[in-house]
């Protein structure tokens, strides 16, 4: 595949933005990202979201995005991968470039999930499950996530309080992030006595509903203009595993992060311990343990004695949600993709001020969706 | 751009299909597209889809439809432009093989409009429009081609009576084709008694609301095996325009269709008259019309004299909805854009049976999503 080089990122706050809606918040990001790369226009829009459809009443939102953000006539689709929707759309611009077909390409994340206009958010990211099988049974998201939470600790033999790293050190990331939503560090006790969303899963294990935009541009070597901060794609993978939880031989194994990740690091010629950062899909700490051990960095079970380690913390071995992850900057789910690689390119840039990373030249990051049935990995390198 | 070939083709039935869900229709439209590539298996699975979040309560789509058709783990993500999602599906298919990242992938349109579970048909189809400045006012999806009707009919003076070619040519091919919704030619005075449904747009002048998957499966020229009969995609390209009608100039301009489809032109070095038929997006009478103006065939308000002098119909100089269009093959939304490519493939292989043209070497498919506002086109060679 032909060399891509992100060259711009842009971002919005995130938290609950009553008075903007998607195109506010979709036209800021790209326009950031836009005056950030310094282009003036693009070939084409990807835009990751999952839920417009169902709790906006919004589709077609990749040309509301184009118009908004004033780049009509350039090419512009939506792309829905659940949860790692954003993850994809930075994909699916660096397979445009790739492809020869466009030179410049903007890729947005955006999910709106205050003021739901036509369907409930407990509804719609339920929907990211099978609603055969699972969802039209009364299974939440959140739901479905503690089963795996309470069989990971029955077959380790750990506790609840044993998570608490991944909590902490995002809340502490957090703080130092000032478009996160949540700049509060939080304390083992506070972890601890958060009250239960659904059991073993408690507030404190859990990422935020919340609204908000990231976007990144990428372009082809030759695109690269002069005051521009070129970062190199290295790789980018997608992988599946079953829809449905019950359908996997194994719940505690994130097959479709193993595959993807492998993939990354087959095409990159580097391994799990050549990165300097991780930002994982910490939407739920259960995923954060599950992430790791998919992607390398710790065997089964292993993950949370890795963490009890400060493994995860910056300075660790492998730190992890450096700008405070998708549980406290915030998980606007079909956003989330973006905004770590958005991230990702501020620590490689050493542009991210009180979080910064004393060595940061190679990032993974890693978005999924549904229950690890979908994910999207990249490796990206100053 | 590398070269990308399609070598299978496979669709469901277009009907009301009660008794089949979306895996049931998605898995079946891959495996037989997978069946007549005479291969097992793909490195991706794209799948077009407008509705499914909204309507069935079903994100995370290409998923379930990559776990249903025994495709894990590969590489699946939804991609959304409104009605133009099936033709955006084949071209993210496309772009992905010119970029190298994979060899073979299947793309599958699919939309299940019958028996909706979390949301209604008419509203999900609004959110093809501006949820902000169209939908939320009560403007319908079918009330704002209405408006473009009627200013039609009004600055080139014509008549609704003077559409009816469109319908009669589309019921007519539709008779010849097994697998579309409407197999009954109808009359001119059919036509003009059908009951408005927006007025001037009556039942005769709009495709219906059907269920239906459609699937191609494309690859790399190396990639083609001896048995498969590849055929080349000469073009490909999308555009778009502004996203609600009151904003734009002229609203009997497509522009996104325009822009689309000179692109496929230029990068083909083909014209409209190389073109030896056109599955146009005929999902209003009035699309039709505009289509044919957008793309070269008719000047500004002449596309209703073309027809009238029998252009359209087989053996005419551009054929149209040569197995019954969107009109009477069926128009499950998201699913349209990938019908149009598969029936054009077909007639580029000479297997459209009753509906075969004589000489069938290069076709144009166009896939447009709200009023216009996105469009995908490509060109196809025998």
């Amino acid at each position: 595949m032909r060399d891509v080089f992100i060259i711009g990122a842009g971002q919005t706050p995130v938290g609950e933005h009553w008075d903007l809606g998607l195109r506010e918040l979709g036209a800021t990001a790209v326009r950031a990202a836009l005056d950030d790369a310094r282009v003036e226009s693009v070939d084409a829009l990807y835009v990751g979201n999952m839920l417009s459809g169902c709790v906006n009443g919004q589709e077609n939102l990749a040309t509301l995005l184009a118009d908004a953000a004033d780049l009509l006539p350039a090419e512009a689709w939506k792309i829905e991968a659940a949860c790692a929707s954003g993850g994809a759309a930075v994909r699916a611009a660096a397979l445009a470039v790739a492809a020869g077909a466009h030179d410049v390409v903007v890729a947005v994340g955006i999910e709106k999930m205050t003021d739901a206009v036509t369907g409930s958010v407990s509804a719609g990211l339920a929907s990211a499950a099978d609603q055969d099988y699972e969802a039209s049974h009364g299974f939440t998201f959140v739901g479905l996530s503690a089963l795996m939470m309470r069989r990971y600790m029955h077959e380790h033999d750990r506790s609840r309080d044993e998570f608490a790293p991944f909590a902490l050190t995002a809340h502490r990331n957090a703080a130092g992030n000032e478009n996160a939503m949540f700049r509060k560090p939080i304390s083992e006790e506070e972890y601890r006595e958060s009250p239960a969303v659904a059991s073993p899963i408690g507030v404190l294990d859990a990422a935020p509903i919340c609204d908000g935009a990231a976007a990144v541009v990428v372009c082809t070597k030759e695109a690269i203009q002069s005051g521009q901060e070129p970062l190199r794609i290295a790789a980018s993978a997608a992988a599946t595993d079953t829809m449905a939880l019950g359908a996997r031989g194994d719940i505690l194994e994130l097959g479709s992060a193993a595959v993807s990740s492998s993939r990354c690091f087959e095409a990159s010629g580097l391994g799990p311990s050549d990165m300097d950062l991780f930002e994982a899909h910490d939407a739920f700490t259960i995923i954060t343990a599950l992430s790791l051990e998919a992607c390398g960095y710790a065997g089964r079970g292993e993950a949370l004695r890795l963490a009890a380690k400060g493994c995860v913390a910056p300075g660790g071995c492998i730190p992890i949600s450096t700008s405070g992850g998708l549980k406290a900057r915030g998980h606007p789910v079909g956003a989330s993709g973006t905004y770590q690689i958005v991230d990702a390119a501020l620590q490689l840039r050493g542009r991210a001020g009180p979080n910064q990373l004393q060595k940061a030249r190679r990032a993974l990051t890693q978005s999924i969706g549904g229950h690890g049935s979908v994910a999207v990995t990249h490796i990206i390198e100053a």
